[in-house]
């Protein structure tokens, strides 16, 4: 697919490269690019009022159309995966296949072992996370044929396959965080290359009941993705871009993650408002969803659901926040809860956990298609002044 | 100085918030934000032709102006740190007084040491340095502050003590990965509260040469800030704008320094180009001065002289590079081989250590002004396609 994608880059840049597609304002350069089109993300797109598609497709079609596990109703992150690297929606033996070459690469060098088992445990589950993931880039293949020399148009096929081990790599420093910190260090078995993904992982974490199992299926597949422009994201694009390998730029992509105003909300109360957002997130829809089957009577849903109701108008009546409703986080710490994961210092590393299937996909493709350097201009208030001629007081 | 920038930043955008600066291409969008204007920084600005200005200040007059060592002719990191953040050259005691400051803030928390200790050899200096930073946020007294719901007008506070942590702590960390990598894990003795920052770091280090150390001091004030938009810079300002810790800021941002198109490329022989400069880098001409000054008969400088012949011709044959003309990068390396520091995977690590400085300044500045998130829109092909209305063939 890829020379196809190049060639029709290539002559749409020839035809529309000078073409304006908008406008910078003083504003926006203080207001954190909000609003300013400023990168190629091809694996998501977030519209304001009807939320996230993948490739094309919403959070209920994904629901729908990908493959699920046998007697599962709830899409396998293998499928997304699938669907953001090739733009296809994947078959079951896609998806196995999948689930069995995450299996195959999952093994942990074994300083990153002894590193996860020495970290002291008032450590931040996230910092936890993303020092194993420095960590595991001497693992890189990228890195190594980077140094031995290899041709740019071979970039992206180390790239991927940095980004399939990494990808199976994750359940177990995730797991293994969680169990150190939470179950006594206890250790997370052995990984069954007959059971996809999210099955292993729940496995390693500890929980056995199904339905928990179909919740982590859910949960890695929507918080997978949210467009190129989001920190987390943003932040992969960017350290990628000067070739950092994807160990390197998934690690840093967690950092931002681990923000109070990013992910890190899902381990407190908000999660409300969003910088792009003008609608409910279908992600806390589908969420909802899930609670209303599975959980309709629990207490702490209830008031979920409550505060659905109150929340927006306290927001809209205060006037500040352009988005008055809930996005992802607002819902998945009740669910978590119910099944008996309580730790909410924890739920963070689940969302990292997801979120490395969108930007890996997406860089697989910046690579693919030669994306360079990320390098905006900044200003100082006194040169941003001087450029439109104001004579401060 | 935080109320007055904060009332002439507001009324600047009172009257000039929707004024336009700027327009975006289709170009630009794949060109990875190439002269899109896109974000405040403070601290220093880049001009094409001119080369860095640390608050106004070029390097030769910052050389002029900032204060020394007893008996030493380069500037203090100290100095220039304290021009950073307040934009006024520094008395002698207020060095002094940053030098004790940091000297006493140095010490590392055990659990980095045990990391430090435990990792391979085969790990790169960089991913040592960005895991031990993220771990290092164990300290952090902003994420501290926030947990517990202080006020965000008080945020810079605690992001100026957590600065003033990290950069205390960056020299022993550094140290630290190089002595364990190729000095047999020898110690680094202790911080002496009477030395400067570079010179208790050329110690540690193991070097006693009263010539390195100056070259220190004059490194670690050139590499430390080069604007904003610079992929470790702007990386830090990203992952900080969604309030991740100053400690996850910076890590994130060496993940990015790490790449070889940005810092990584010091450690090879490149160090030619530029996103933004379009004249021969000032922070080249005064390692170049430096050398002609100390090593002027050395053959790898000489080597370094003739490449600066020979390769703008070259470059500008094959008449794709923007900018023929060497970067910083093209010179560090020959006056760190002459004093006997040969181990070039090393060399970005030193690179981090001095841009801890600016990137720091800035981050105290952000919270303080009250930037909010980073968070541009990002476009699909298809998407871009659509919006300028080009039917691909
Ligand atoms: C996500 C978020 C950071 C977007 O930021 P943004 O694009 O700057 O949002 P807005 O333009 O609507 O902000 C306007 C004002 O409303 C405030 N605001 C927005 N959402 C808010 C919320 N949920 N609670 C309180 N204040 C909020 C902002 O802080 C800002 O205040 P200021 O003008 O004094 O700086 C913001 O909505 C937020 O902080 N939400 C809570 C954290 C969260 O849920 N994050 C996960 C997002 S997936
Ligand atoms: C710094 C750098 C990444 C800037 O990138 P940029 O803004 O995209 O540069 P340009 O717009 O001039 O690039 C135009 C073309 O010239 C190439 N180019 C630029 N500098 C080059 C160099 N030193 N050697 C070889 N090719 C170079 C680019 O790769 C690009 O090729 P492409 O069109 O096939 O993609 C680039 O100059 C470079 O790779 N330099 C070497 C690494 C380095 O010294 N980095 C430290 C910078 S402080």
């Amino acid at each position: 697919m890829i020379p196809k994608e190049q060639a029709k880059i290539k002559s749409f840049r020839q035809q529309h490269g000078s073409t304006a597609i908008g406008q910078i304002t003083v504003d926006m350069v203080y207001g954190g690019m909000r609003g300013m089109k400023g990168l190629i993300y091809e694996t998501s797109v977030l519209d304001p009022d009807e939320g996230i598609r993948f490739r094309g497709y919403s959070i209920p079609e994904c629901q729908k159309k990908l493959p699920k596990a046998a007697g599962g109703e709830e899409p396998l992150p293998e499928g997304l995966f699938w669907l953001l690297v090739t733009g296809e929606i994947p078959t079951q033996e896609q998806v196995t296949w999948l689930s069995r070459e995450w299996a195959k690469r999952a093994a942990l060098p074994s300083h990153v072992v002894t590193m996860l088992d020495n970290f002291p445990t008032n450590l931040h589950p996230m910092s936890q996370l993303s020092a194993a993931v420095t960590a595991l880039n001497s693992e890189s293949k990228f890195a190594r044929a980077y140094a031995e020399g290899i041709h740019r148009a071979k970039y992206w096929e180390f790239v991927y396959e940095d980004a399939m081990d990494l990808i199976a790599k994750l359940p177990c420093v995730a797991a293994k965080i969680y169990r150190n910190l939470y179950r006594e260090g206890s250790g997370i078995g052995a990984i069954d290359p007959n059971l996809d993904w999210s099955h292993n992982f729940t496995n390693m974490l500890g929980y056995t009941d199904p339905q928990f199992i179909e919740l982590m299926r859910l949960y890695l597949t929507i918080h997978s993705d949210h467009e190129g422009g989001n920190v987390s994201a943003h932040t992969s694009h960017l350290v990628g871009s000067a070739l950092s390998d994807p160990y390197l730029a998934f690690a840093a992509a967690m950092n931002g993650l681990a923000g109070p105003l990013h992910g890190l909300a899902n381990q407190v109360v908000p999660g409300y408002g969003h910088a792009v957002l003008r609608k409910t997130d279908p992600r806390y829809t589908c969420q909802r969803e899930f609670a209303l089957k599975h959980l309709p009577k629990d207490p702490l849903f209830k008031l979920v659901a409550q505060l659905y109701k109150i929340v927006p108008n306290v927001l809209l009546e205060q006037g500040k926040a352009k988005n008055p409703w809930p996005n992802v986080d607002a819902h998945s710490g009740v669910l978590l809860q119910y099944y008996g994961m309580k730790e909410m210092n924890y739920y963070t590393v689940l969302f990292g956990v997801s979120r490395a299937l969108g930007v890996l996909s997406q860089l697989i493709w910046s690579r693919a298609l030669g994306f360079p350097l990320e390098r905006p201009k900044s200003m100082s208030t006194k040169g941003l002044m001087q450029l439109v001629g104001y004579k401060s007081a």
